[in-house]
């Protein structure tokens, strides 16, 4: 009866990507670096926001994980991990400050620019990462039909999900450098309950701390 | 002296939807509607949350430069009226009540699906809409640079600039139908000082009324 009157509303999925991390600059993609305290301030402060959902789902990092699992005891529910919204693997990249990859800078200019055919050494591909993560929004989106879920994951989880809505190029460096997916920043997602209706997005990236007008730029 | 303080800095621009507006469902283009009470209001909520600007720039509709106007009062500017970012013109279909076009449906539904190659009667193909919002966008660029901009404009228009932004296929219909752009939503592009730095998105279609959880989906 309940998983029936479920089908009759759309599925909400915000997705928040995790807060500021505590590491110096670097790709994170495998490294499971801690969220900052600045961090845990900013997802507290965005999910403060959101009255209710029903469920949480995280990625198993713990700068995603230590925050879902502290929200999920707040509201009684059961934290799902999810590994296939994990993020990319950099390999040899990941997690090594930028500061210190001078002999890596002509591979990585290619990886910034066109990051589909230019995986980093013993890293996941584009097109791996985007199947996987596809395949478990998919999965997702039938697990919890009708209902209002978060998702608690990474800057490049959140790319593919838009592109595969939106019908972008995910393949596109642009995609990755032109759009900003800020700390602790918000994404929905609405699925009509009408089988033949499409997916939308309701917005993209909406900042923690929009109130005031005081997001930096340089 | 100014002029040369304002290249070290970013360029932003704030692009705001018009509110909602006082009339039946339909494509509105050149259709001069004005806005509804609630529209006036989600206006005012929308830009109440922006300290400050240094330019208000709108579209010559009066859904968009009505309330403009009176915010450039407010804020004791002059506003800047440009036909560059007028919405596209939708021919015999513009300002028609959905209702009354049951003839116009498979050219219509070929429209939604592909709006490339399927112009409505009469109107503006998306190719020349496009040249014509990203030609104004590259001149106000240039206008304002170093400075704090408000556009007030309307649902097509910013996805024209977006897609150019992000080098997305404005040709899609997918780009129109699932990406929501809503009424006095807001989008910010953020314009780097250096010349070889490209701009970049901060975030899409924020809510005019975010704050609470209440944004309406079916």
């Amino acid at each position: 009866m309940t998983q029936k009157a479920n089908h009759l509303k759309a599925t909400q999925f915000d997705l928040i990507r995790h807060g500021q991390i505590d590491g110096p600059a670097a790709l994170y993609g495998r490294t499971d670096v801690a969220l900052s305290p600045e961090g845990w301030q900013q997802m507290y402060q965005q999910t403060n926001r959101l009255e209710t959902f029903d469920n949480i789902i995280s990625s198993p990092l713990r700068r995603c994980e230590a925050f879902a699992s502290e929200l999920a005891a707040d509201h009684g529910l059961t934290l799902q991990i999810e590994a296939g919204i994990q993020e990319c693997d950099f390999g040899e990249w990941d997690g090594i400050e930028f500061d210190d990859h001078s002999q890596h800078w002509p591979l990585m200019t290619s990886f910034w620019h066109d990051p589909g055919p230019n995986t980093p050494p013993q890293g996941e591909s584009l097109a791996s990462f985007h199947d996987r993560v596809i395949s478990t929004w998919q999965t997702l989106c039938k697990q919890h039909l009708g209902q209002h879920n978060l998702l608690v994951c990474h800057g490049g989880v959140i790319r593919q999900i838009l592109a595969h809505i939106l019908s972008t190029d995910w393949r596109s460096g642009d995609w990755y450098s032109q759009l900003q997916i800020g700390y602790a920043s918000l994404t929905r997602i609405i699925v009509p309950s009408h089988p033949e209706a499409k997916p939308s997005v309701a917005f993209i990236g909406l900042p923690a701390d929009f109130r005031r007008n005081d997001i930096d730029f340089e």
